[in-house]
């Protein structure tokens, strides 16, 4: 990077959740001194954001003057808008905040762009859940950037949304929006929501005698999984490099069934772990094969480097020392 | 249609609209009679809402106990959900209200007809909007259900998000649903906003010396009108011969310059009226070409069938006696 270009002004929304920690990481590691942040709430702050380049600000981003006032006052070169509402689990009980939440925060942050920022680069951070069910005829391909949308439950629908408003503001006013849809990653700091941190945390507990079993829901699918290290590098990627208006799938483009990834990460423990299905963990309309065709990412330079096993031995640390 | 049918309760959001009031004369045509119908605000009730058949119901659709009451008070075997916010050329400025009533007023309903009238079929009115920027590698061919979404507003992404929506809910609960996306129609009763009632409360204007010239837009788009009479017929085909889970694109198949529809108009016009373009009527990212491929509405049997000609002059008889 060009000196001139690490004292630009990034802001980042969201950036003291799960994926936004490692991206406040990735940017201090490569040299950039003005890191922005939002931060709301009363969850504590990360350590990352302790460092001196990392400026937080305490701002609701549904709120349209406060999105506006932040980016007025923050002039960033570049917007990671990671911030969104992630209860994918629960998606159809909490589809109201869900759609509230996701779909205004992305307009306000597309007004405040257009009005006090507009050359801005933007980045949209949309989903792989937003091609959900695979139309028969593409069934078990890998998934490329032209699939159609057919999501399946709210949380993807808002991914939709996001991901097309901010296109119509790159159509109507030339925004400079890039926009990703990543495939799962996984990583330290990760809700036990998710599937992965939600095994590791439970066979840390069988280990410390704290349960008897882990409960797992449906361990068929088949999933591609990224570090969370190397997702965020992917963001980085397509901010710099990316065009203009397009869109990239990112992930690693290889397929591990959920039960080989429980396998990989049971053999890390030196313990005998019993596993036992649970109905009620098996989501309604869950998708069976979700793995990324990632050449058009790829051809900007970046590719999945972190191997699976040592990132799910890394999650499984973090889970020994919390539970 | 049989007896029992014809008995039936109906409900239809958003009946005391452009679409709604003709969707209604259609159904006591049909000898409906059991018509439910919303209404909420301080527009005078449509002749038609006054058929002993029809009962109107106050409801602020944005409440979502208001929606679950109408549903389970009126037990509708089938919906037709057509309240929506449309204010196509205010898109950019109205987003919020836009995003917020159409995406809240669908979630409502979808939830309402789980809870209380699962076995409902709803028809979930979306838009050729949807599709907007027509890719380069389509330009020029008609439209189908196949095509990818490119919305260039947020009014059309509003659409977007209410048909996907509607399709993840039958995706994870088997609701009913059937999706249709109507490319323009007209008829009497549509909002000056709207390009041809605008052209024609200006022809009669004109010719009652209120005005000197008629002010257009972009002449040189390519459009499939539709009139409001037929769309609706095509909407009861839909709910009712339609495959649920499936969407349909509706138009006549045929496409009109906008310069062509102009001077269709003028000439049912005896005065000689000069035509002026209005660079503020000009939208920002407007579609070009936009033309349906009715193929899988026609295969349930429906096509459109008043002309184009009859139609116009309809509504110009209309701005004749409101002008």
């Amino acid at each position: 990077m060009e000196n001139e270009q690490l004292s630009q002004s990034i802001l980042i929304t969201g950036g003291t959740g799960f994926a936004g920690r490692h991206l406040i990481q990735a940017l201090l590691d490569q040299g950039f001194q003005q890191i922005h942040t939002t931060h709301f709430g009363q969850a504590p702050l990360p350590e990352v954001c302790k460092d001196t380049h990392v400026m937080i600000h305490n701002v609701n981003l549904t709120d349209p003057a406060a999105v506006a006032e932040l980016v007025q006052k923050t002039q960033p070169a570049q917007i990671y808008h990671l911030a969104s509402f992630a209860a994918v689990g629960k998606s159809f009980e909490q589809a109201e905040p869900l759609l509230q939440n996701n779909i205004m925060l992305q307009l306000h942050v597309l007004n405040a762009v257009q009005h006090h920022a507009p050359t801005a680069r933007v980045l949209i951070i949309g989903s792989a859940e937003e091609y959900g069910r695979v139309p028969a005829g593409l069934d078990g391909r890998k998934i490329d950037e032209s699939f159609p949308f057919n999501p399946v439950n709210p949380y993807a629908v808002t991914k939709v949304t996001q991901d097309l408003l901010a296109q119509a503001f790159y159509f109507s006013f030339d925004l400079q929006v890039l926009r990703v849809r990543p495939f799962n990653h996984i990583g330290e700091g990760q809700s036990p929501e998710f599937v992965i941190p939600a095994f590791a945390s439970q066979v840390a507990a069988v280990e410390k005698g704290k349960q008897d079993v882990i409960k797992v829901g449906n361990l068929s699918s088949v999933r591609d999984f990224t570090d969370v290290k190397d997702m965020v590098q992917a963001y980085v990627t397509v901010m710099n490099k990316g065009k203009v208006g397009d869109v990239y799938n990112i992930g690693s483009g290889r397929g591990w069934k959920i039960g080989e990834v429980l396998d990989m990460l049971l053999a890390h423990s030196t313990q005998k772990i019993k596993v036992e299905v649970d109905q009620t963990r098996l989501r309604p309309s869950d998708v069976e094969y979700f793995v990324a065709d990632a050449t058009k990412v790829q051809a900007l330079g970046w590719s999945a480097q972190i191997p699976l096993s040592e990132t799910l031995e890394r999650i499984l640390n973090e889970w020994r020392e919390k539970v």
